[in-house]
């Protein structure tokens, strides 16, 4: 099979396909503020389901795992785990930096009507190991590419998602009843929101900015750093 | 700002843009086989990247580096060494799957005309620790968020890309020249293809099954394993 160079390759979307791929991507947000009250129609949030649950897996072994978190009593318990974890890395920061964290909002945990958390199972025998012999990281890799599914589709679907990492995985356990063998991998605020961002709330707050692409990719092998290298060479 | 319930939300992208979406997500294979040998045009291979690096990122720390490998002798040395690590893997298989691990085809290390090795520099300051006192492991998770965008984008632009995870982290740093600071999170091949699958490639090969999606969604926490419950509970 050959095509010439200048024609688009086999199996390649149309155009316009391709451009809402290349939106998804680019309009999507970690939302933490402006979730509408509405719940999430259960087909919907099937959709954003499915979407995770068919990302790559390592040896196509699945190991991810979904709690869908609408109690409010549940989601009360995580967010005063949230507040405990927030006040404590708060204080490894001074002076202007301090207060401009204080003035962050990171989470929307009570605001979202529906959480997840989303769970690794890296004991499962699905797949027989495959792949995981040198690597076995890659099954809690797995279940990333999962979530990242569902935060692009959640991002067509006009749905904001929020990841929460400010909490300790000890109390996640404890509120949610995971066992020993599971993994909690990520807890994200899902819902309809006002808007979206024009750019990474992060940015927007003065907090960092985005560095550019080139600085970050190199050819064939890791650079050594310039301090690194013999003077004159 | 309020919507009816049966009205689309606000944000939500049109019906083809959506469903361009979930096709990605769907047509998205895992590719070791079927290769073509024309190099992807350096626009398209950038597009790729700034997919991935416009990943979510704790924090906004944007770890995510990237090694575009293009070099045959490297190639051939990140082959050897997933021979090693192969060898050693279909030792683990007695029997039946023993033959069945040995007739699977794992890689395209050398049919790809590019490779691409994926790192994570969790020492990066961008960011300024935000979101990573209680789950650090969450710089490598946002790592893995910018492979899923470039593999869903590589879908798009008929890209196929298969994740090679049969390698020694300790190979991958000799011959990549990582430093211990970095770390190695995926050894990816990409290249146009002759095809992508029906479905995934170790389901048709009759290694494993696809599971349903109700068997991994729970209702607000981890469920008790029925053979944990009390007798007569």
């Amino acid at each position: 099979m050959r095509f010439e160079i200048d024609m688009p390759p086999p199996h390649t979307f149309n155009p316009d396909e391709r451009n809402a791929i290349y939106r998804a991507i680019a309009e999507r947000r970690d939302v933490r503020r402006g979730f509408l009250p509405q719940p999430l129609p259960e087909d919907l949030l099937t959709r954003l389901l499915a979407a995770a649950h068919s990302a790559p897996s390592v040896g196509l072994m699945q190991p991810t795992r979904f709690l869908v978190i609408r109690s409010r009593g549940i989601r009360q318990q995580i967010h005063e785990a949230f507040l405990a974890a927030n006040q404590h890395a708060q204080g490894i920061y001074t002076g202007e930096r301090h207060q401009q964290y204080a003035d962050l909002k990171l989470e929307g945990i009570l605001e979202a009507p529906q959480n997840l958390c989303i769970l690794c199972d890296p004991s499962s025998l699905q797949g027989h190991g495959l792949g995981r012999q040198t690597m076995p990281e890659t099954a809690l890799y797995s279940t990333v590419c999962a979530i990242q599914n569902l935060w692009l589709a959640a991002r067509a679907e006009g749905v904001g998602v929020g990841w929460v990492s400010i909490l300790s995985p000890d109390r996640l356990r404890a509120i949610l009843h995971i066992p020993p063998h599971i993994v909690p991998v990520a807890y994200l605020c899902l819902g309809f929101v006002e808007s979206f961002g024009a750019g990474p709330e992060l940015e927007r707050a003065g907090w960092e900015h985005r560095r550019p692409l080139h600085e970050v990719v190199f050819e064939d092998t890791y650079p050594i750093p310039v301090e690194a290298e013999a003077p004159g060479s």
